[in-house]
């Protein structure tokens, strides 16, 4: 099922957090998502086409988690979201779906990225407009929340 | 050149925007974005990805706009940006990028389109992710403005 896709991206994002950022997020439990929203500060959105199906996958940070994340990778502090966290957020979307098309191919289900975009804005909320099932996780770590969401038409 | 790109999506939204929700947008010039950013109230965002290259595509209303459209696609009145207005962003991203896939594979561009993600928050920001070219173009009407964007990968 289509809920295993959840794990590649998983494994991406925490291989990403913990050999670039130095940040252990503690992962919460996989769910199918019933409200339709995620909430975030800065996220990264990507388009995703496959033969077979298409989709939509985004990555939301909270603000203190993202500085600190920018802090670690980058060597530099800042105290808000500009182009460099930006262009950081959209490297990281790169990185994790780009790592669970290489898992995912592994297993014979492959797909093409698009190219990410970054939105910004305080509390801003995400919809993935898909008819198929709405796969989330968020991961905790002592600076703040990050929430992934994977999305596929049927 | 890619700048070509921008007229299917202009005369597929205002085609969009005139039979549906019999309201007359006036386009800006389109241009090549300098700056990075675009802002609105909600916005729809769509990844695509051709054999040759790959891109995304992103429509930012203000909220008296998107309200407004909404009464007149509708029937009905909101005062918020709620489930229904994301669900019509959404379907308003895939009816535009539809007619201009469409358009452009008459003259042989051929892409595919990921799922659509629309992004609520009161003047939040978006920033593509691509190395190539940036295309925007405003919209004005006596009820609000809208900005499409058309960004690709070289």
């Amino acid at each position: 099922m289509k809920a295993d896709f959840i794990n590649p991206f998983l494994t991406s994002l925490l291989e990403v957090m913990t050999t670039m950022a130095r940040i252990d997020l503690k992962p919460g439990k996989p769910r199918v998502k019933t409200d339709r929203k995620s909430q975030g500060d800065v996220s990264g959105l990507i388009g995703m086409v496959g033969s077979q199906t298409r989709g939509s996958f985004s990555i939301s940070f909270e603000k203190t988690l993202v500085l600190k994340v920018y802090a670690n990778m980058l060597g530099e502090r800042t105290d808000d979201i500009d182009d460099q966290v930006t262009d950081m957020v959209g490297e990281i979307t790169n990185m994790v779906t780009g790592g669970a098309k290489r898992r995912l191919g592994e297993k014979g289900y492959d797909f093409e990225m698009a190219t990410p975009a970054v939105v910004s804005g305080v509390g801003h909320e995400i919809s993935h407009k898909v008819d198929g099932p709405r796969l989330a996780m968020s991961f905790d770590s002592q600076f703040g929340r990050a929430v992934i969401e994977i999305c596929f038409d049927n």
